[in-house]
């Protein structure tokens, strides 16, 4: 499966030690594109092994990261690609300096993610906004992820929105533990309870979701938003990963439940084409199981980068409900992220790096 | 707080073994208007002390019940006024011989909630479809508790739809664990994990809502139902008792966001004018934290007769959305049971039975 | 219930804010004896409502409560008594400070449990330690309640150690989160997980148990701990409250099943016989169903003052086994803590505070 | 890592729905001997795929398991080999029937386990017992597993008795909720609790463990038991997978710490010498992180066949004192029979199936 080492490109990851970081290191430690060369740490966690520097949860830790380098942000090793999984409260300005300074930066923070120039990309639906990168001022670049929560629901909307029209969205969230972070909720708070409110979060689902669907013309240099109305509310649950979504959708033009379907699993999009290593066979799968998609039983569908759609019934306020799963912190941060990188190569966005001819 | 014991109606409940019949047996217990004087079980469960009966889980069982008698369904004790608690499977047609023979039954099972004759009847929004009963071919009379997660919806919305009209309603639900009864999911299932789906839930939510909030004029021996729209999402999550919902709704005049609150604030109704024994001060009590209302937290309030609401905020689909939270054994079943027994008693529905001047 | 509130002792309490602080308000909110009148909070919680200087997890929070004053370490209103919740970060000098200045201090912090001079009370274990008290050289003086883990078991232990002699203990224990306090272990760390340790809990256990176990003779300023053997492993559990513990006893002399279970359901002591206002009934409860005592049924049996205990039987190593339960924020902390101060006043140890007549 | 299909062994599943049965499916869908044939279900249960025929909890299903055909136990497909993975209440009977036939059963069930001639084997601690079969007048074999607590207990005893000699050991299980199947107990009675028993499993463990480790001397029909004596409590905790074990051991020899957790860090065995399939590269990993094993983060070990352990440490009253983890539906029930199977093939106690040359 892997490429040669010597032909790999080496990448480095800033934070590597929350949910996020972690996941990042998983799916870094066995790429076939991309060789994790350093662990872009603050000093006070520079702890070899890396399992000690943090509080590793997803055993078993692989193996070929123990060697990896630690490096501050100051001095960063030569490479071209870089990660950011820091928190937004440090992200922006490193990551505005890192590109000035020549690196591709690809990141889960939501600091630059509203920039008019910085690209909002989830890989099937929007690659095209990747040609923001060639309006940036600067002499690398800048891609961001969306925030956990939209990932699932643009995924579910976006073959709907291309085959009927979107007008009007109502989700409701049940959103994972891991969401949180490693510092999250307490366990005292959460047993036999849930929270009806993630601080912030409703707002970022409502407004990535209209720039993610938005269309980047030619020549221009900021995304159009879509002009759909999104009302999202958002609740915390005790699920550990996962989040599921409850959503209604006022479509453009009628259409019956079955065509629905059939748009929401026939949906292929560039990373399927492409073939790129991260991507799912199916970036959406239908279940027809009454009581599916459920977070435990449907996160790992398609490693963790399938987003599990069910009960697509009628909506007698919009028209069509549908519940939506996705792994939050595969397909929701890291994994969109890697996937978000593959399709930058093999796009040829990120100068001096290509794809290997194997994809 | 006791009336005498000897002034106080004898009642009887059908089922006392499950999650609802062991709220009826609590609240009951030293009720100041009702003695329960006889439990109706299925002759394998006659068995006392009653915890021996079934699988106790509101410790500490009441002292007093030790001593009630078991009764078959062919022989209860004369006694006007029963509750019951039964299953839907055996409900419905044993209540309608009951009512024949002249007992006034109060249901918290769903056999007969649709039937036009059967009032279907939240205290505080619906009092006078009691008047229905007076429509009944029996000799006794039957009045119906709604779902679960429905009495919290509409008591939500009471006072938006006398305020402001009503037209369409989106709730998204996430219901507590005891809401499957004592078989409900198993642990194994529901750990780390959520079910977006509760069979039959939804359809019940959507059309309980528009009887409820509907009108019975003078004379009429049906009732009409409200016009407004309700979509419903019914999820269960790993909470033992409390049901959340995500709500939004489109009014149909015009209201800003602190004339909601206002609103739900100020709802009062005939439980509290009547000074009912189980009425809570407040059906609806409006959170001010952003993060409330919180199952453990909130679940609780008056006795768990109070509907806690919070996050009113404006909804770019609908208008404006919040979060309400009731008990779901408590206000959503045997609490709302006995609220609306007392409330046929004090409307003088039940022939014979008078309420103490006390109340 | 309520003494008159002008012949009521006034009381003050450090820490307030806490999982074991909001147990001591709402214990203290409706106490006959004792006013809670001040509530010693460190500057930046002095907010009013006490529900907004904490995230209040007792709901609802006594209404009395909110017009207490808040008042800093350095200028405690006069009181004779004074409750600690304090952590024991910050409790150990403070508490000596008071001692000398003259006021008694009931402790739940483990700063000076075992200080040779302090006497650590269990009230039905050892009521006479509380002696202790008159060999301190402070003006005031200091007793300690011990960690919530060593209540419940000395409380087993207690009757077994009187009847039968008690050789060596082996305990294992099963701790509620609440017992890690509001800051506890995260909900990500603990979902589908357990913790096999709670760093320093095990030598807590085993050398508290000693010292209360032990004999204060006449004349002496220190106790002789008893001379069993304790090993302790002690786990973390998802539970939110009350300590599971299952233990095994090697006695001196050879017992019967049934005559273990009969010395420990006949145990009584002082607080009962001195009808102390908070000592329950029975301090322990013998269980004849097999699955239990289970936390969430029976930690609330005796307002949660009761130490449940269940599946008495043989041990093949030790000689006898059992399960016991107790409330880990009442009987384990603050609960135990009130009861020690009312027997501290009972005993007349409380130089200037008499019992109230009615007791 | 497959060898070739037409060289697998074919192999019969008795009970393939259930949490164990499912565990069975998953290890046998892609082994490297043997080729899973025949699924012998309750004809009631014949439904296509076998996803359908049961509620399927190890997301994803392997795919090649959906073209496996069905069969009843009156009839099953020519093999050899066959797994048990039945409630021990259909188990007995059937798998006698199958040994008479000439079949080779590996049995999870208990029914047979401390039958005389009946070897109970766990891999890496007495191989040797499988010899017994020779001992069987049934024309084919049987051999069994033990009970899922039983193995993660054998395992750490085994070097410790080898090293030291063992005396007695005391034994408390936090177990899992997958040990009690998927009809297990309900999440309304394990939210927020546990439960203090498991029934029948503490008799279990104690008896089982001495068969494990006791002595088949050659030409004997019967193992002589371990002398050890061992006391066990056991209890369910909210834990999907992964039992805990809090073990207390009394040795022969006086050992210091470091010599225990040498014993236990080194131990391999036949398994690991005959390189079988299922076999982890060590049986025991000792963890030195304080707060480990625990179940979510370490029982994935080794594919789930590594036994982990955790805080070894002195013990006041028996001497030693440490925690261990196995995986309770994989080594401790379907990969431990797997492995077992493996062993069997390897030692030649399965007449007519060799073991392939890659091994």
């Amino acid at each position: 499966m892997n490429t040669d080492r010597r032909t790999k490109t080496p990448v480095a990851l800033l934070g590597a030690t929350g949910a996020v970081g972690q996941r990042f290191v998983s799916l870094l430690a066995d790429h076939p594109w991309f060789e994790l060369s350093a662990l872009v740490l603050r000093p006070a966690r520079q702890v070899s092994p890396l399992a000690e520097a943090c509080r590793w949860i997803l055993e078993p830790m692989p193996e070929n990261v123990a060697g990896i380098d630690f490096s501050s942000s100051e001095e960063i090793p030569e490479c071209r690609l870089i990660f950011s999984a820091l928190g937004a409260d440090v992200a922006g300005p490193l990551e505005t300096r890192l590109a000035e300074a020549g690196r591709f930066v690809v990141s889960n923070a939501r600091s630059h993610r509203m920039d008019s120039r910085v690209p909002l990309v989830v890989p099937e639906v929007n690659p095209d906004h990747l040609d923001l990168v060639a309006a940036q001022e600067w002499e690398g670049g800048l891609a961001t992820n969306p925030n956990c929560s939209t990932i699932g629901l643009v995924l579910a909307l976006k073959p709907l929105a291309d085959a009927f029209g979107l007008r009007r969205v109502q989700v409701v969230t049940l959103q994972a533990l891991s969401g949180a972070g490693l510092g999250g909720p307490s366990a005292l708070s959460m047993t036999d309870n849930l929270v009806p409110v993630i601080p912030g979060e409703e707002e970022k689902l409502e407004r990535e979701t209209g720039k993610i669907l938005g269309v980047l013309s030619p020549g221009r240099d900021a995304v159009e938003p879509h002009g759909a109305v999104v009302s999202a509310q958002c609740t915390r649950v005790p699920v550990l990963e996962g989040h599921t979504e409850c959503i209604s959708v006022e479509l453009e033009r009628d259409a019956e439940t079955a065509e629905v379907i059939e748009a929401l699993a026939a949906f292929r999009a560039a990373p399927q084409e492409l073939l790129l290593p991260t991507a799912p066979e199916r970036p959406l799968e239908v279940l027809a199981e009454e009581d599916r998609p459920q977070p435990r039983l449907d996160r790992n569908r398609g490693a963790g980068m399938t987003c599990s759609v069910g009960r697509v019934r009628p909506c007698g306020v919009l028209g069509h409900k549908l519940v939506a799963l996705s792994h939050n912190t595969v397909r929701g941060a890291a994994g969109g992220s890697v996937l978000l990188a593959e399709l930058a190569v093999a796009r040829g966005a990120v100068e001096g790096v290509a794809a290997p001819r194997a994809a």
